[in-house]
């Protein structure tokens, strides 16, 4: 299978395994939180994460099957933190990949509820009885244990503290790559450490792939920054590195734009490098350098 | 010991370990969330979910210790909800338990954030590696399916949103059971059944701390909607029944407010008859009973 392939066959499996997750047990009249839920969760968007959950447990020899529930319960709280993130009192974003955010529609209080079900939900989905098949219960604790860590505040939710600190301050490149790591990298990091856990990786293949997800990690971040400007420069047709003038440092205002287009192949490289544990990587070499390569 | 002894010495014990549970591992700075979530979890409160999870532990004669970590995770649960309660876009509360609401003190921004940072703080605490010296990590992940399905869109975000559609109609007495049962309920059943399941409890006591559950959660709500209209009268001389004129059903404005009085002791007592499956059912008789003289 090509990289395309494998992806949309990822996506297709884990869109249809999130539609039966986001449903109530029974409907009590609560059936328009799970409706909501199900409108950002099938909103798009590449599903890198579950992806990387599946690719890295099929490379240990582990079954894919098995990986489903955790690579589904990333997911959740993928678009748990976009719902809650695009709310009024946090960025005020009124789209979302082209349609309007889950506030816009649902209102901002079944939104706030509706990202809070999706976190719980997402927990609901990696202690499900029907995983005790073919998940061992103490792997199912680690892996509750690694989602819960990425996800909350010294993670994911910690980073997006420290971005919101970061709207009223400059900060240095170093506490850049902080925010970076807890607020995007961390969620990346998890899919591939679940992946691996799923898949009774070795020690020597977990640390790979962590050195993986750290690099793709960082490139796609730094990645995003540039197209931000290079959008902004063709769009408005403003003088590169205005985000910086407004106040907000990010990768471009800190090292220049060549810098980081340079820093981005290293990376990729970088990624495909430290997965020389695996004797077969999959998709996971092509996937890196594809990254280095996107387009908005 | 009395009750009050009892339930001060489980307020201490609780309090002292959520106060290690709410740090940072490393603070990146990202310590201002930290700080918001423990503003929230000290502000007193009576502590009666985790108090049911250690009582029901401690006569099912398991270890109190072993309790612990779940008894905080549910107390998280709790907190994270009424922080997100109290927003604006929900019930815009200035006050909780006399003191500035969260996102008074911290902004909205952080307080959604320190609400979802003790959601997934309750699962990290859950699944603490500390956890499996005294707990099985069979029992840790059911107890964590519990808690997720008790706080979800099936238990409790599943009753706000019922909560949240009866402001706009009057609803029967069924859909306020439901919605009761969701809301509020689903919490305090999870904490009886939290303290059964690592206490190893038999079938029988399970099924009976289920009922005493229902009982008193159900006695509980009933209580508070008395109290808030004689509470209501007393301060301002309102009319009894004021709030169901208001177009919100309670169960004073449904059943009048002497039938309301009979059910809470009705309910007491049928919580206290549930117990005989436990030879020493400690103080569990005497806070079911205490619950339906409450006052404010």
């Amino acid at each position: 299978m090509t990289l395309n392939e494998r992806l949309t066959a990822y996506s297709k499996l884990v869109e249809q395994q999130l539609l039966t997750y986001i449903q109530p047990e029974e409907d009590k009249g609560q059936g328009i939180i799970y409706e909501a839920c199900r409108y950002s969760a099938m909103a798009g968007g590449k599903r890198l994460r579950p992806a990387l959950v599946l690719e890295f447990c099929r490379v240990c020899g582990g079954d894919q099957q098995a990986a489903l529930p955790f690579a589904c319960a990333l997911e959740m709280i993928h678009t748990y933190s976009l719902i809650h993130d695009d709310l009024p009192c946090m960025d005020d974003d009124d789209l979302r990949r082209g349609k309007p955010t889950n506030h816009k529609v649902y209102g901002e209080a079944t939104a706030v509820l509706a990202g809070d079900g999706l976190l719980n939900l997402a927990f609901e989905t990696a202690s499900d009885p029907k995983n005790t098949a073919m998940v061992s219960a103490e792997t199912q604790v680690q892996a509750i244990r690694a989602l819960s860590r990425a996800s909350g505040m010294d993670g994911m939710i910690g980073g997006q503290v420290l971005d919101m600190a970061a709207e009223e301050t400059r900060i240095s490149l170093d506490q850049l790559k902080t925010l970076q790591e807890l607020k995007t990298g961390a969620l990346i990091g998890v899919a591939a450490q679940l992946g691996c856990l799923i898949g009774h990786a070795s020690e020597e293949q977990m640390a790979a792939a962590l050195e993986y997800a750290r690099c793709i990690g960082l490139a796609f971040q730094i990645q995003d920054d540039i197209l931000d400007i290079e959008g902004d420069a063709e769009t408005f047709g403003k003088s590169i590195g205005s985000d910086a003038e407004n106040g907000k440092s990010t990768y471009p205002s800190l090292l220049g734009l060549e810098r980081c287009h340079e820093l981005v192949h290293e990376l990729s490289q970088q990624a495909v490098d430290a997965l020389t544990p695996f004797t077969d990587a999959g998709i996971l070499p092509e996937l890196a350098l594809s990254l280095a390569d996107r387009q908005k």
